[in-house]
């Protein structure tokens, strides 16, 4: 029989993450200083991240040596698996071949240890004793606080408050693994007792999390900022993906004809298709193709532009597609894909046409998930749905077009704490929610002006 | 460095399942009719399970080929990671080597879809349209569910009422599998509705939902009844487990010293253990030891006797180590290892002294698991978190001593829907309940009487 789970051994971890920076056409314009509309140097970022961190960031070399402390922790999760959806493509009836590269075999569940470990490493290097995050589902700040865990840090994680109460499975994962966990709005920061003094009864929201972890790493000497995904460091520390699927479909002697993830910050996708950047520059007919909810149409209908990566204006100015930093998503249940804007890299690779991307409302996409489940076991996260039901659709188009392609998806977690989702899916409860374009518009109205 | 993660390939999943009843010094006495109180044949369990399935659970044969559907399926999950836990050895300072091997990475979280899926098969080749069982905390009912979603298969799932509303995520699990869940007592069985006349508002218990479960399958021609441990035929499908472990063992280069499994109906342990069974009858020196809880000492404070296999006495009489049909086990955490019983073989091989036991208070067991999650990363499931306790007394054994022990021991799941648990833990909520032996005594007065 041919082989449902390709794996690999310990030796075949990647060495070295992947700079994608190297092989595009454009290099986006630089982030800016909010106070003075400036190009950030090095210095500007250095109250919230350890040099190691930095220097990554504003890397344009194409390789960076993975330190051996960090590929022994990588080797308690990877290799991850490549699986082949046979059952997935009988159920179809496709000839389109598909992939699924999982990385929800991860103690926390998904691939946000990747760069975490990463993160906590060079922070430990460098002598900082505590990060701070800010975590919406809780996928990033659990991640953070087993790293944490890991090197000795202290973590500190601010969670969107109505998350703190709805999901307490995900805050006792970050507890039991020593993080800990505070409500936000909270009384710890000025921006959080600001907002509690205008509504005491504030469910919080991500941008008032980032404020508030932004705030005590910059007000603490020993603390440090961590952020989950759109910075060029975090992508590039995701490539581990991509470049262990590019030497798993070697052994099963295939070449992707398309490469699929959900697109929230940008992490995953880019994890999973940045390693094939050379390929598609050297003009092999691969697609990239980035999946998002029509709840938060970013890439399929955000304007390329500079915004802050915040709603509090704290944060640099950065070059991407953004539906505004006022944008204020509805609580659909892929929580992670609820970002405002989209990693720099990603952004300007869409702008250029490298980069696909497409959107999905909701009944669809765990329409998609659950076929999924039934026929190829696993229970995706509700922000790898996306990244099924467009695969899904690939294959059925295959079917049509008779077309025998090699479709490769990132399952980027599985969806064991989001289980509420399928049972609303289930009751017939979930709203097919698009964000209107009129909304789009005027949110768009207030980017930052030069 | 040395490997953390040691990984094989599809084509080492185990071709056939291995029988212990082959190398066994002694072999059980049958199972008895609860009506006659004569050894039962096959007839007597053809209302209740497929032909294939009762032959293989009075087959002495060694070896019994696993049929290439279910390898195929197999293939989604296997062959599961063995982890060699550098961390954890470097914190406890021991000179034992410790490895796990990690049967949490299956999509429903443990090891119990490798006897699911084997025994859908099965029961699918004979034209039976529906399988009923009885769930406690779901681990069981959710790999069922799975298992018959691949076949095409209905399944029905008695889950005690009281875990069926305290924990929704697991009957979400099943729901998104396309199992049916029906809170137990209900208005269904004869069973039920007896107990629910008798108190409309009873919380359930495993032996009622067993009672459930069989009378369902007994009443319906196109329906068989599934038990997730205990029997032989269950055993043997786990044996895949330790058969991998001994391929992964050799890769490493080591033999085992000691193995170590919880044990509640004694599925997991029999699995990583059993296959390890010739060379210890051929005199090599491998412990084998079962963990369990001290609110449910089967094994160490039970006795070997003839005991029905459920509370409603519908079950054929068993020969295994008890603490009586009538016992009635405080509700800890770990629901898995909360059976009154022991799977026969794994209860004759203890009495013959060749394996060991040992029971653990809640506290010291979460403790354990703690470090282990803070070292290894992976949260476990509390019925695994028995074995890891024992694993790290067994290495400070090996500190104290100066022994150079290889220590293996099966993780049979993750945690991630028992977190409760370790918030329990962290809030000093837990009790170190101990059974007591009077109360064990009284239980043991009403052993079936022959």
């Amino acid at each position: 029989m041919s082989d449902k789970m390709i794996t690999l051994s310990q030796n075949d971890i990647p060495k070295a993450w992947y700079n994608v920076v190297a092989d595009m056409p454009t290099i986006p314009d630089p982030p800016l200083n909010p106070g003075t509309g400036q190009p950030i140097g090095p210095e500007d970022l250095a109250p919230l991240f350890p040099m190691g961190l930095i220097l990554q960031e504003v890397s344009q070399d194409r390789w960076t040596d993975i330190p051996e402390e960090i590929l022994k922790l990588y080797a308690m999760w990877r290799p991850s698996p490549l699986f082949r959806a046979t059952r997935l493509e009988e159920k179809l009836g496709t000839p389109a071949k598909i992939y699924y590269k999982y990385e929800g075999g991860s103690p926390a569940g998904s691939h946000k240890p990747n760069t975490a470990v990463a993160q906590a490493y060079y922070n430990k290097e460098e002598g900082v004793r505590r990060l701070a995050t800010e975590t919406g589902a809780g996928q990033w700040g659990s991640a953070l606080s087993m790293a944490c865990s890991f090197f000795g840090l202290e973590c500190t994680v601010y969670m969107v408050k109505v998350s703190y109460h709805q999901k307490p499975y995900r805050r006792s994962m970050m507890q039991a693994w020593g993080g800990q966990v505070i409500p936000s709005p909270s009384d710890q920061t000025n921006a959080g007792r600001g907002i509690l003094e205008k509504d005491p009864d504030s469910p919080g929201s991500l941008g008032i999390a980032i404020s508030e972890a932004v705030e005590d790493a910059a007000t603490h000497d020993d603390t440090k900022y961590s952020l989950g995904s759109v910075l060029n460091h975090v992508l590039m520390h995701q490539t581990v993906i991509g470049l262990e699927v590019k030497k798993q479909l070697e052994i099963a002697g295939d070449k992707p004809s398309l490469l699929i993830g959900a697109c929230g910050g940008g992490s995953n996708f880019a994890g999973l298709v940045f390693p094939f950047m050379p390929e598609k520059m050297a003009g092999e007919d691969i697609r990239f193709l980035a999946v998002e909810p029509t709840s938060c149409p970013t890439l399929t209908k955000g304007k390329y532009a500079y915004d802050f990566g915040d709603t509090a204006q704290m944060t640099p100015i950065i070059p991407m597609y953004t539906l505004g930093h006022d944008f204020v998503p509805p609580g659909i249940h892929a929580g992670g894909l609820r970002y405002h804007g989209e990693a720099a890299l990603v952004s300007i690779l869409h702008r250029d046409g490298i980069v696909d991307a497409v959107a999905y409302t909701q009944n669809p996409v765990f329409e998609a998930a659950l076929m999924f489940a039934r026929t190829e076991g696993i229970l995706a996260a509700p922000e790898s749905a996306h990244a099924v039901k467009a695969a899904v659709d690939e294959a059925v188009r295959c079917k049509e077009e008779g077309k025998e392609e090699v479709i490769v998806f990132n399952l980027s977690g599985h969806g064991l704490l989001d289980l509420t989702a399928y049972d609303a899916y289930l009751a017939g409860e979930l709203e097919d929610y698009t964000y209107p374009d009129e909304k789009i518009a005027e949110s768009l109205k207030n980017l930052p002006q030069f």
